[in-house]
């Protein structure tokens, strides 16, 4: 559908947003005075609260079906061994066969915070700072702002007296912040229970590039997070006795850590660069036309330490291209000053982070095979084992299928431009299970910008983001209903 | 002088130590008894008690002029900024101007131990275990037992009647398990002052090689400590979000940290081997002598991981040739699990053991060099900086010289054998200090076996070695009286 055919629904939808926006952010401002810290066990009955405060609105608003499932316990290390997890919030707002049904995803838990991190107002209170218009407070923008952005556009289309265009099922954790434990497992039994039917999922939980462009984000990579062990003396010993006279496994690590990548982000393990699908002619397009520089890397760096120079080279090394990290060693001495320890094992630890079309297994294989030959080239009289300490799969979507097109016409009606196509490189593993268990698309659409600090002191959202992303969620559901596909 | 002249003072002085052993052992059980453990704080009265507890053994003795030598406020780090350093226990016996005047070395202080660190009795109670001959507790063989042992001796001369051979000084401290704090400057400021007209210097703080043939001691090696610092951005990243796009600092480091030494012992920094001073005829036939076998050192390291096979080649690399050991790394991820971090700044630790000839300062220069060098080669956009954190000189003493050759005549008049010439791998620094500062020949002469457990639980001395011991270091006394030369 053109967006002409839905001018007078937006003529209507967006003043009532307008409106609005004094109740919208009052909600926000309740729900972030709950300090649903999910990482502080002290803190899980504030978790609680929070999705029960959701659970009230969405009563209020006329969601149905309204539940809070139990995870069961939280799973060791925990002080507490029978510590239940948060509840996940299931509701659904309309039943309609006729409409196409979309799953919103959110958590309502947040990252830690206190004033005493440098914060420069209370945390878990919502300052209105009228001079740079944003919203400060902890989950502003991660995401109890975006998961009360679904809230919103339902109440407002109740408001302006317009039909809601889809079938809405909500899917809020508390635990995200904390691993997601226990979604997985609900996903996969909801998926034939309360999830069926579902045509789509749309996740709100990520952030725009920078701070001027809207994006739409169709990817993101996997990690495989590996360990490679060298072992020798029974215990620590001292240097003095008996340096150059045993085999030291730390020297036997340095080695091997060191044939795996080199200073220009070259990975060095034979077999990987064959896995990685080609560039094709669709993908530099999209690149082409992303807003980013150089100096946007170099500032969120706070150095020039750039291994591309080019817009293009930089964000395909971050989206798109394989890239291994060297983390650090356990076992070894870490602290100030000087310790003559020959350690006595050694585990260095590395991560590669990949992408289309690498397959986790085969890959594995290949980089125990390296470290199993590298050790073995050195003649040392130590042991080596190097293994897979958990793997997250990369996802990829096609930006170009109805949901995306929809949130592009979307981003057009609200922002006045075409959405830059991102994706990013870390992981969002939920995003990948939502696809496979539910076996639709999942569209990932941001509502805060590059700088918002989701994890840092002083979160904020601009309240346009807020009130555009509000209006954004409502044109996206509108275009994707209207769309011939799923 | 020969041992037959000296055959009727042993007559009478061995019986005598012999006799007063119950005595002996009763002394070092009070000694025992006060929990002087110089790294904790709160212990620190406990250490001032004991170097009382010496000071009024050594007035029952007939030693004068005894002082205990304040050293001042102990610097930071401490928990209290007025905690004074325990006092250092000056002391004489005998002023005579026509004998020669030998300073005995020891320290007082001990290591921590509790019952819960898996002690079999409690540490800070002498136990005198009749079925294996060995009094166990902390101190006993480190190095309280050895330290009683001067006082024994001028004992057992007492109660025989027997004229003390030279004039003593006792140079006992309290800080030695915390680093010696205070000493060297205290020698410096006594060289002209109490420590005036010392002939020579006697430290019985180590150890046999092995469990059953006495050693003296003639060679230490020194040991400079490296750290070499990679910078590159502001502060620590998530590696899904960088990288691949910027220069890591670990990489780099991975890279300099393989290129200082092989899994063989190799040291790959050049210059180094030519600094070290090639091995003597006199010094073969040293190593051919010593009782020592590979077997010995694999039960040490709890490991077939030796570098060297023969006896000869693991002795001269523990030594007398240096050694490169890398310690860790500061600033890198070192728990357990993952995290997906790039650290931003990493402090790689390495220390070189060193031996004659090397030039601490030239030393210095070659590993800079190396390290930047190393850097250079990886066109890394980070900074690196390599630098000295500490050193401390290697010391090698002529085993053949008065005070060692009166102590070889000692072995053999007590134990009946030869004593094997030993060296260590590690650092006595405060050996180097009085042989600078005093300008005299310093010997070894250890008390207890290589398998005493000085710095673990269950510490014991064999009740034969101490008794031995304090017989080992009267005929020393005399036999070093009786020599022509100092």
């Amino acid at each position: 559908m053109s967006s002409d055919k839905l001018k007078p629904v937006f003529d209507k939808l967006f003043p009532q947003i307008d409106e609005l926006k004094p109740d919208f952010i009052n909600v926000l401002k309740q729900a972030v005075e709950i300090p649903a810290v999910s990482s502080d066990e002290s803190l899980r009955p504030m978790v609680v609260k929070k999705a029960e405060f959701l659970a009230d609105q969405l009563k209020s608003l006329g969601f149905h079906d309204i539940q809070l499932k139990e995870l069961g316990t939280q799973p060791p290390p925990v002080t507490n061994p029978k510590l239940q997890l948060p509840p996940v919030v299931l509701s659904r707002y309309g039943n309609d066969s006729n409409k196409k049904t979309v799953l919103v995803y959110g958590h309502y838990d947040v990252q830690p915070a206190q004033m005493e991190d440098g914060w420069d107002t209370e945390p878990f209170e919502l300052v209105v700072d009228e001079a740079t218009q944003q919203l400060k407070g902890r989950g502003s923008t991660d995401d109890t702002g975006p998961l009360t952005g679904w809230l919103h556009i339902v109440r407002a289309h109740i408001e302006a007296g317009i039909e809601f265009p889809v079938n809405l099922i909500t899917c809020f954790e508390g635990m995200e912040e904390s691993g997601s434990l226990g979604l997985e497992e609900l996903i996969g039994r909801e998926a034939t229970g309360y999830f069926k039917g579902v045509d789509a999922v749309c996740i709100s939980d990520n952030y725009w590039l920078g701070t001027k462009k809207p994006v739409l984000t169709y990817g993101l990579r996997g990690c495989n997070y590996y360990q490679v062990t060298v072992s020798g003396p029974k215990a620590d010993l001292h240097s003095g006795v008996f340096g150059g006279v045993i085999a030291e496994p730390m020297v036997d690590l340095m080695q091997i850590l060191s044939s795996l990548v080199d200073s220009q982000g070259k990975i060095l393990i034979k077999g990987i660069d064959e896995m990685v699908a080609p560039v094709t002619e669709k993908e530099h397009e999209i690149y082409k036309k992303i807003d980013f520089s150089l100096e946007e890397l170099n500032e969120a760096s706070g150095s020039n330490t750039a291994l591309y120079k080019t817009k293009e080279d930089i964000l395909m090394h971050r989206w798109r291209y394989p890239s291994l990290s060297v983390h650090g060693v356990e076992g070894a001495f870490y602290g100030q000053g000087a310790k003559t320890v020959i350690p006595a094992k050694v585990n260095g630890k590395f991560s590669i982070r990949t992408v289309p079309d690498m397959d986790s297994e085969k890959l594995t294989q290949l980089v125990v095979d390296h470290c199993n030959n590298a050790f073995k080239k050195l003649g040392s009289p130590n042991t080596c084992h190097a293994e897979l300490i958990h793997d997250g799969a990369y996802w990829v979507s096609d930006p170009f299928n109805a949901q995306f097109t929809a949130a592009s016409k979307a981003t057009q009606v609200v922002y006045g431009v075409e959405p830059d196509l991102t994706r990013e490189g870390g992981s969002i593993p939920i995003t990948l299970t939502f696809e496979q268990q539910l076996k639709t698309s999942v569209l990932l659409l941001p509502m805060g910008r590059g700088d918002d600090g989701a994890h840092s002191i002083n979160e904020k959202l601009d309240i346009s983001n807020f009130i555009n992303g509000i209006k954004l969620m409502g044109a996206y559901l509108h275009f994707y209903a209207a769309s011939p596909e799923n």
